[in-house]
């Protein structure tokens, strides 16, 4: 048994964050899978960890961290010789990856995520707005461009460079979820090219969420994000 | 003229952070403040070094970071030696201050900020709902009790400890807020003390937004969260 676990949860990209992370630093740990439909994440293994009843919930040794973010930076910085460095430590690329790693947590968060997906299923029906439908969709189609735009420049093959970094565990699982919900990646051909790549990663297949290879999303969850 | 830069606006939280993380490590840098209502963000000087024309943007020499956790966790990675040690080196103390900060950043700004102020500014008046006005209302009220028990338990000063951390740098510009919005502090008597405290702190002092000082915020604009 491993002095490490994780509680996680299938198809959550906070949990799909240090998933990557502990598969790219090659660092074993007791996988612990929660239910979301059975309520896992509240059950009293989770909130005895993890008051907010949340997952990820971390424990290494006595050690525990629950938040997605905090989990990445701390593993990265308490085995840092191990695997994949994920932030290098030179100035100039560290700050293009912690740039580039915040910037998709933002942007790809609320303008593709929250302000598109959460919009549609969130919104009764009869209160939802076309004009807020456009809007958010316009802000969703803006933000890929920015990054098909980042991606094509000086033929990246990862979000910050040649190496797969702390930018890729943030950008790759929004990216993935959006491939989930359908987004045709035809209108966005550097983005294609880096998902159909990086997907094939040792580090991704590991950790590919279960349920995704039992079948596709539920039709209508995936009609909004596929108009785009 | 110093070699760094940092264009920001007053009264954004953003922006706030990374000033707090400069003032705290004694960073020596060339101010620019931009006003939001002459759309300074979106002019050439920010958008040359910024194509999204937003601040913080942060120039170090030729390094160039405009995303805020970015530039906090950049300077304290590069300037680690210097003033106040942001992150502490001890692995349990490490992560209780990344998970504060990340704690406070998603909850803060979706349960506080999105959920409570951006509802009522952003929805017409005719399209409010009082269902959802309650929901948040509720969610706000909760998620600054967790926070009021946080700072009961183990007597401490700061949000994760004893010491003056990325997790109060992440924090306290929220509540400040919450403050200028015109929360009644009384609600939360471990969060007033500590409000009360850290705001007479030099780098707060230095860095308090300068608008704030000219005068109370327009009545309209605090009206929901005084109802809390």
């Amino acid at each position: 048994m491993s002095e490490r676990l994780l509680f996680w949860g299938s198809g959550s990209i906070p949990c799909w964050k240090p998933m990557l992370v502990l598969a790219e630093k090659g660092i074993d740990y007791e996988s612990k899978q929660i239910s979301f439909s059975e309520k896992g994440h509240k059950g009293p293994e989770v909130t005895a960890l993890n008051p907010r009843g949340q997952v990820p919930t971390f424990k290494d040794g006595e050690t525990v961290i629950c938040e997605s973010n905090a989990i990445c930076f701390w593993l990265e910085s308490m085995y840092s010789k191990q695997g994949t460095e994920l932030i290098p430590s030179d100035p100039k690329e560290k700050a293009k990856v912690l740039q580039k790693a915040f910037e998709s947590a933002e942007n790809m968060q609320t303008k593709a995520m929250q302000g598109v997906l959460y919009y549609y299923w969130r919104t009764k029906e009869e209160d939802r707005k076309e004009e807020t439908i456009k809007e958010n969709l316009d802000n969703c189609r803006n933000e890929l461009t920015v990054w098909d735009k980042y991606l094509g420049e000086c033929g990246h093959d990862f979000v910050a460079g040649k190496q797969f970094t702390l930018a890729d565990v943030f950008f790759f699982p929004f990216l993935a979820w959006a491939w989930r919900m359908s987004l045709d990646f035809n209108k966005f051909p550097n983005i294609k090219k880096y998902f159909e790549s990086v997907r094939e990663r040792p580090s991704v297949k590991a950790t590919w969420p279960p349920h995704w290879n039992e079948g596709e999303a539920q039709p209508e969850k995936m009609a909004y994000l596929k108009s785009l």
